[in-house]
């Protein structure tokens, strides 16, 4: 028996991240017992045979030192700084196959998860429009400004935009990986996995040295939505891996949100549907992604409020008067005061007050609306 | 006495368009009977005295010729082409003061309204961009070959590109103003007038020669609404009067749809605070709408497709090797293996296989994914 760390650490690496069977027998019987009955050859589910052989090839402590030296650390639950969120995944249904919290979590960084200010996914695509890295950027920048954890995966695209988005706004951030937390994938991010490794935290599943590969980068997608309070898709065409966290989110009982652009760009398309299905909330700016994911505590967004206009300091009269100016032809100022239903004498000192409010023009044939003025 | 329809020409130009008070009485006594209490002088309800006089100056039976000659007609409750739609507006409750069906409305142009293919507003903007308009002439075009009818204000900007749309698909379209049918409001757009005029409607509830005026303009919002299936709003800045009509389609509990466009686009943010909020629900396609309006019986969108990619024709055994070849660095087939938990001799063919379709590459050192495929 070598304990519940050091088993986990070797078990992680006999199954595939997101393995049902093998996190379900550690869940019941523990990592250590597992790990025990595989090398004694015990395979009481059924797991191959060629397991064991697998597990003595595995030294989970020199794994852990030789990890150590390159200042990656390994956390597993009851850690004090293992995350919370991802508990959650142990009573959510699983998603094409995969699902539950992993076994344990390499990390690289300075930043500890268990003291993240509010963490908050973006993610989208990585063939994503230049309007979308904009809004991507723009969104890291001002959740970091709003003192939120930009969590993302590092891809091209929305991943790479949201991360640089949240160090230009000097906050925190995580990129979680598909593979070993000492590679670079793409290697074109090399630089910013650095920077991430020295300001932020990088983090997976995978051990050291472990390659991305397809299901690797589904499985890593649900750590993306539940190490966050809430998922904000940038852009995501119909087939993209963003709509995978984008499921994941909705599983978690955690907020969805979308980014909408316009309709004539594929990339928006799957983000469009996720808000006309009512899965996702459109989203425009920080402040509705603080008031979803309460992030700000009570934090509710401003209403959007049009700028007060000179329209909004009339008196009721000046506002009835104008209320019967036509806005084309000139009306004269009795035609006005009979719409208007009051005296010509008001109506004629309330004309010229709207007239040097810049509201209404006076033209030889009588006044009208100003070019200016919106009909509403 | 003079009857129903000419009483009630005769109080419609006595009164303004949405006029509770005017449009109660009537409800309650009957058009004939109001006209004549008021011309005897009776006043029930505190309506002024004036008004005799201003309805004694009115000949309803004149007013009805002369608008016949122009190719205007009358039509009232009761009447064969009077629109199903506009009683809903009875049982709403008003909005800012206005409220209920029209006493009448007058109609220029060949459509008859009780026999509208399905009716569709789409409204927005008149400081509309170069995108919102395109969006609106598609929309326009896309209902009319659809077979639905698109009702809009003539205004400028989303208005006039959804008439044109509805214009090119060759299908019907209704403007409803804001002043006399006989008027062009804007001026500049007294060809699209014209020409919707011949070959649709142009429909108010003001009598000829009658100038638009910003209450006129709320009081027409409502005829829009109520005249049509559903509202798309396309753009719609913050104080739009887009989203007076919105508001008059949520009242008469239609379907209220909004285009979303980038959130960088001030015109768009009326819109996505209307799907936000959930008031609205996106569209991004004539289909959606259609599904919405019911515009086509029991049409249902379609749900979007990614294409079918090489990767959904593959075996399970290539599936399940292809998830196991690394993305970036190339692994030997013996690696390859070990991770699929399948023997090296039908790997080594599923890699062939995966090669033959582009899915996979063959390097010196070993087997990594296309930079084709996709990761998910």
């Amino acid at each position: 028996m070598i304990g519940e760390r050091l088993a986990r650490l070797a078990l992680s690496q006999l199954g595939e991240p997101g393995d049902l069977r093998l996190t379900g027998l550690v869940a019941e019987l523990g990592a250590d017992l597992v790990h025990a009955r595989i090398l004694a050859g015990h395979n009481p589910q059924g797991l191959r045979d060629e397991m064991a052989t697998r597990l003595e090839g595995i030294d989970p402590a020199r794994d852990l030192d030789r990890a150590a030296r390159q200042g990656i650390r390994w956390l597993v639950p009851g850690d004090a700084e293992w995350p919370a969120g991802l508990s959650d995944l142990d009573s959510s249904e699983p998603l094409q196959g995969m699902g539950r919290a992993p076994l344990g979590l390499w990390v690289r960084g300075p930043l500890r998860l268990d003291a993240l200010p509010p963490p908050v996914a973006v993610v989208g695509s990585r063939s994503a429009t230049t309007y979308g890295t904009g809004v991507a950027s723009e969104l890291g920048a001002g959740l970091a400004r709003a003192g939120c954890t930009v969590v993302s995966g590092a891809a091209y695209g929305i991943d790479q935009a949201a991360h640089r988005g949240a160090l230009a706004g000097a906050g925190p951030t995580v990129a979680v990986l598909a593979c070993g937390v000492d590679r670079a994938y793409p290697r074109a991010h090399q630089a910013l996995l650095d920077h991430l490794a020295q300001q932020g935290a990088v983090v997976s599943e995978l051990a050291p040295g472990c390659a991305p590969t397809r299901p690797r980068f589904l499985a890593r997608n649900r750590l993306i939505a539940a190490m966050s309070r809430g998922t904000v898709v940038v852009e995501a065409a119909v087939r993209s891996g963003a709509l995978n966290t984008a499921s994941w989110t909705a599983r978690l009982n955690r907020p969805l949100m979308g980014v909408p652009g316009p309709v004539t760009s594929a990339p928006s398309e799957g983000v469009h549907e996720l808000i006309r299905s009512g899965a996702a909330t459109l989203v425009t700016r920080v402040d509705d992604v603080l008031e979803l994911t309460g992030a700000m505590g009570e934090h509710l967004s401003e209403p959007l409020r049009a700028p007060t206009t000179s329209r909004d300091r009339l008196t009721a009269s000046q506002r009835r008067v104008l209320e019967a100016v036509p806005l084309a032809r000139p009306a004269p100022s009795d035609s006005i005061a009979r719409t208007a239903g009051l005296g010509l004498v008001p109506v004629r000192s309330a004309l010229e007050g709207l007239s040097r409010r810049g509201l209404v023009e006076q033209l030889p044939t009588g006044w009208r609306l100003a070019e200016t003025a919106d009909e509403g």
